[in-house]
């Protein structure tokens, strides 16, 4: 019998007549012959207001104590989704990200999966029953319980499709399947049928909150397709392995907020980032220009997933003194497609969409995937909408002569 | 250095500023040269919230989702109380009741301490660290999360403290320790100084909230001194091994509601035994009367750790038939002493009161601890406040006629 799992987000289990409606298209797929792994976020905004309740009792709460305190609110959310089921005659059982064997490195609040034991899970999927899997937590080597960040629940539901060689996994949220770009910033926005594992990662690592980034890495090692659809219906999203797309066009735009640029004396640099890997702050965009005692660094750092960031701001200002330069209030927007810099089209295009906006980004950066922006948090909306005129609707031509 | 666990209940970790508050006791504690483990509850009224968020998704839970679900009550208090602590410089770390070592039979929402294996907690103590434990969870032997029934953290605090072989167990909650009726009821209650374990577990068994009955079985077994203390300080209450009392004296008055008769055919008990062990309720005061064919079983059931009454109802009405008979909305009122019955005087007192008051209770039952009587929900408050005035007040005397 072929294994899938299901994966359903926050919105999708918000409340109880939700949880109710999750139980009633789990077992209709269960009926259709279907061994079912059910990987559930915690309910509604729940990570966030246990997040505010850490922050009233200190602005730089130990990373151990929080995760051990976000951990709690999958494991409500999963408790009833299985009593549900149950009242409705499906036997179904709940287990931990520990239960399940969702084995962690010990980065807290930012963990990655090095294993999956699914041991237990597979016992009693053979005994007939749903399994209903904690999403966002492990357990490190250490025995200790971890997240793994924003989005975590997706990497759960991924690793454990390839750890249990499932057919498919499903992701479920309340939008149908990836668009352009957020059709609650850009009217005209449209839902991308399909996507390659590349596409994907690079629209997530933009700040598409469809799908988490290392859940799409996981899937492309292990060839998983990924499912993403709204709990609702209507149309979804298929993430697979696909032929390469006609180089250069730009599938989507993506933006992120909640940047910070760090600047600091190339000599300097070492110790900054020994800062930032004692506060497993990831940084992007590592850039060291001029050289000699004039060589300056300067990174861009997410505070996402930093949870002690005032402390860190300390230690940084300290350690680095007068040298040092911190730009808080950033965000990047990004257009995404394989080859988009093959030629130099879709950048000429978005300079120009700058150059008739009058608005000047702190600094541009391109991969073969990618033209990013980094600009100030307010404009991000705008500059979004702007792009995908430009690029993805392409409004904006260019003229031979360009 | 000498070892101190402290207990603090969910009215003393309701709101972030009652967990600083907690923090600063417990900073206090550590200043002074103890060693301390620290059990926390769930905040405020979250366990009896996220029972009726089950109770909305099915009248009958299944009682290991249960216990998956309220265990998460704990994880967020002993998080919080950690940060609180490490935001004072405190060095501390919190951990589940499996983490802790708090190994349960697998009888779930009303597990029974079987061993304890505080490994890890010894640890962190030598580490010169305050370790936070989530009170009411334990696990089974078969890796399951359970919980230990209502007041359960007061049994995790005792466990420990016996298993650590601490100095004194220290239960704070929102009373001066133990009164002879509960305060709100009875103006003229007044606070036991000391109380002997066996008069303890006495009054806990006839419904005192202060301290659970386990709790002070554990303590007793292992020679541990409690004191029941109000998180606000005032006077206490100590338990601990006491020589015996004037026989006869009356030390408190206590009450229980929640209560249901179950009647059936005498020769029907083996099914309506094995029928309440299949739901894990346990029974008080078992009482045949009659014989042969006119024998007539009978037993009092607490619906209290009985989260699935009405599939119980159901299960007995299919299996018992016609003969079963029901009756919900009871409760009981204690008076409790050590040779309470030693003479009749007291029981003589306790009948004098209901014949004056005009009330027939469905039961009487008496030990040498304990004057019970059965009677509807609604006279108990009433009950304790006349049992009290006329046994432990003294109002009433007896006429030497009598």
């Amino acid at each position: 019998m072929s294994i899938v799992v299901q994966k359903y987000g926050g919105s999708s289990v918000a409340d109880i007549a939700k949880i109710q409606q999750v139980a009633d298209r789990v077992a209709a797929a269960q009926a259709a012959g279907k061994q079912l792994v059910v990987v559930v976020s915690a309910m509604g905004d729940t990570t966030d207001e246990l997040l505010a309740l850490a922050k009233r009792v200190t602005e730089s709460p130990a990373r151990r104590e929080l995760d051990m305190l976000l951990s709690a609110g999958e494991r409500v959310s999963m408790a009833l989704l299985s009593m549900a089921l149950n009242a409705r005659g499906v036997p179904a059982v709940s287990f931990t990200g520990s239960q399940s064997g969702i084995v962690t490195n010990d980065a807290h609040t930012n963990a990655r999966i090095v294993e999956v034991r699914p041991y237990r899970v597979q016992d009693e999927l053979a005994r007939g029953k749903v399994v209903i899997v904690a999403g966002y937590q492990g357990v490190s080597y250490k025995r200790e319980v971890t997240t793994l960040g924003r989005g975590g629940s997706d990497t759960t539901a991924v690793a454990l499709a390839a750890a249990l060689d499932a057919e498919a996994c499903e992701i479920y949220s309340d939008v149908e399947g990836v668009f352009s770009a957020d059709p609650r910033l850009v009217p005209g926005a449209r839902r991308l049928a399909e996507l390659s594992y590349e596409e994907m990662q690079e629209l997530a690592e933009s700040g598409a909150r469809v799908l988490n980034a290392q859940a799409v890495e996981f899937a492309k090692e292990r060839g998983i397709a990924i499912y993403a659809r709204a709990t609702r219906g209507g149309g979804e999203t298929v993430i697979r392995k696909f032929p390469p797309r006609a180089p250069g066009r730009v599938v989507g735009v993506a933006s992120e907020s909640g940047l910070m640029a760090v600047e600091a004396p190339g000599s300097e640099l070492a110790a900054l980032l020994a800062e930032l890997d004692a506060h497993q702050a990831g940084g992007k965009q590592l850039l060291v220009h001029g050289h000699g005692p004039q060589a300056r660094a300067s990174l861009v750092l997410s505070l996402e997933n930093l949870h002690d960031f005032p402390r860190l701001r300390e230690r940084l200002r300290a350690r680095l003194g007068a040298g040092l330069r911190l730009t808080e209030g950033l965000g990047a927007v990004s257009a995404i497609g394989a080859g988009i810099n093959a030629g130099f089209q879709n950048l000429r295009k978005t300079l120009g969409v700058l150059a008739e906006w009058g608005v000047v980004p702190s600094a541009v950066s391109t991969s073969s995937f990618r033209i990013s922006l980094l600009l100030p948090e307010p404009v991000l909306p705008e500059a979004v909408r702007r792009l995908h005129r430009a690029l993805v609707e392409g409004e904006v031509s260019l003229s031979p002569a360009d």
